[in-house]
């Protein structure tokens, strides 16, 4: 029999989760512009924006600057198969699932991987690292800069030192913290950094913006195989998002919009006042779960400000809470991954979703 | 100085080129639908519709069949990365810019690459095709269905009859033709068929949608290498869009509305009526063009109905017309590629931008 597929109906969620978060009408109504061809001088002049305030956020002068046309995973790929081939060592901070996903795509981009392991739900420590590290040649070290699957986070200065003792680029996932929690990709002399369009920036999910720098390019020109991938090969993908223009695939129009709008917006409200929104609603957060018995996993001082991650009660069905959340107050939170999966609860406080409001509303359902 | 970034102000294009194609305010509509979370129950039976419509727009049973979360171009490199590894030989139909990607692509992936070269123009002859073949044992037979670079259109009976003779998965790219053209995957017996949103679709750009049968998910299983790309894996996402829906990236929320509704309008059209209103309406406009004497460039009978390529007059400055056609008309048409550039005009008819009216006013302009 044949299925009928009706019109398109939505519940509206409070997305609580590690993202997508919620978008903001502004940045729908951005969406609704009519549509450009990629080459088209308007949707250029577009371009140029998104890359201006692109290094806005990551307060770069980076000129390789530009949204990947995929997820934040895409961006992450684009990074590891850029910075890496065969024949190269990468070190990467695994501190939980994200960290072992960006090892596993250096792997994949033919690199021998040296995983800087962390005691389940803590920070890898830069002192361990260094050690492990002494006197091997390290091409990368990528470094998770918020764990999303133990809400740990990594300060990333130590860890740039230890990339300047090994001579490697420090890469870093700042997929879940961009726009939420301090980052500056020049003064942490960050060589490559990348993000995705719904976390903190509350666009919807499909672009992985990224910014890689001066000895990133140098990298790139003395590789000795090609990237694998022509997809996210940046040599071509650079010369359509710089300033030859020349085609090389057609990006995603409407989501280039789309990010637009949301980087107008968090230009807006500013850096600063952005990341103090992130830090003080999560205190909240977290007193008002502390005072309910329960705690957050990662130690004060390895906490990230836009996803908390915290023990569940023992003995609660954790999954059949999250339903009730969900049916009965349109609340979206996440379980736990991997071996915190049924004991942990993971709570997004990011952009859009990032309101007192919510904290209230959501500790009061729970 | 700084840059002061805007409110986003977007002119209202006629888009003829070879995409994007103009996007119905149905599918504008779907798009401001809620976010959801992509694990969100509601999200996972959006996810089953879209993969029942996309059943019936490539006209199979297949169980993969899903829309990579990136443009036509990632879809194409799913397709190669997957379907070919290291010591593997792949056929490749290249007749212009988009057969010479898929080769490149074919390549990357590390496979000695055949190409199947036709003349300028024109198609690659599927007798020619065999006899190149002849004895060869071939993985992959990759034939572009539509070659936007050139308007040349590939028949796809007799490359199967040739993918049979060498034990080929037959590949096809049909990027600008899946619901402007007939193609019936199952009927055509096509291993792996892949397009893209923007094209006879009419969906924004960002999504490329893809179905491959049992021959290729076979190929996945006997594989003595792992696919390099994380992203692209076909093994790990369809644990996503198979029935384990198990996390492996976010996929772009927004769009997978967008694509849901412009599957239900290609639906509600119906196919047969879908392709005849591409081929009358190509008919017309090819009709007008010559009878101001613009000829196009592939014979009759080797061109496609979405897209046609024409030369342009001789001693006339082709981008001067498209640039005033552009800021006069705000019609979009696209010019040639290669050594057709400063020569030809690709004029798209596609989709929603695909009506008599369009055809009219074009001829009009011009």
């Amino acid at each position: 029999m044949k299925r009928d597929i009706g019109e398109l109906n939505v519940p509206p969620r409070i997305l609580l989760g590690p993202g997508p978060s919620n978008v903001d009408s502004r940045v729908y109504r951005a969406m609704l512009a009519p549509m450009l061809g990629h080459l088209d001088p308007e949707f250029l002049r577009i371009m140029d924006d998104v890359q201006v305030l692109l290094r806005r956020l990551f307060q770069t002068e980076n000129r390789l600057t530009f949204p990947v046309s995929g997820t934040g995973s895409a961006a992450m790929e684009t990074a590891m198969a850029n910075c890496l081939e065969p024949g190269d060592t990468a070190a990467i901070t695994v501190a939980g699932h994200f960290g072992a996903r960006l090892a596993e795509m250096a792997r994949r981009a033919g690199a021998e991987v040296i995983a800087l392991e962390a005691p389940a739900g803590s920070a890898v420590d830069p002192e361990a690292a260094r050690r492990a590290l002494r006197g091997k040649k390290i091409k990368v070290l990528g470094v998770t800069h918020g764990e999303t699957s133990t809400g740990v986070l990594h300060e990333l200065d130590p860890f740039r030192r230890v990339a300047d003792e090994c001579g490697a680029l420090l890469v870093v996932d700042a997929v879940a913290t961009a726009g939420g929690m301090p980052l500056n990709v020049d003064a942490q002399r960050i060589d490559l950094c990348f993000t995705g369009s719904q976390k903190c920036l509350s666009a919807p999910p499909g672009l992985g913006p990224l910014t890689a720098g001066p000895r990133v390019e140098e990298a790139l020109r003395a590789r000795k195989t090609e990237v694998t991938s022509w997809y996210f090969d940046l040599t071509t993908i650079m010369k359509y998002w710089g300033g030859e223009r020349t085609y090389h695939h057609t990006a995603p129009i409407s989501m280039v919009y789309a990010l637009r709008e949301a980087l107008r917006m968090v230009e807006e409200e500013g850096l600063p006042a952005r990341w103090e929104r992130h830090r003080r609603n999560q205190q909240a957060l977290v007193a008002g779960l502390e005072a309910m018995g329960i705690e957050p996993i990662a130690p004060p001082g390895q906490r990230m400000w836009t996803v908390t991650c915290v023990r569940t009660p023992a003995g609660l069905d954790e999954a059949k809470v999250r339903a009730r959340l969900l049916d009965e107050f349109n609340i979206e939170i996440a379980g736990g991954f991997g071996e915190l999966k049924g004991r942990a609860w993971r709570i997004g406080l990011m952009g859009t979703s990032c309101t007192e409001t919510n904290v209230l509303l959501f500790l009061g359902s729970l």
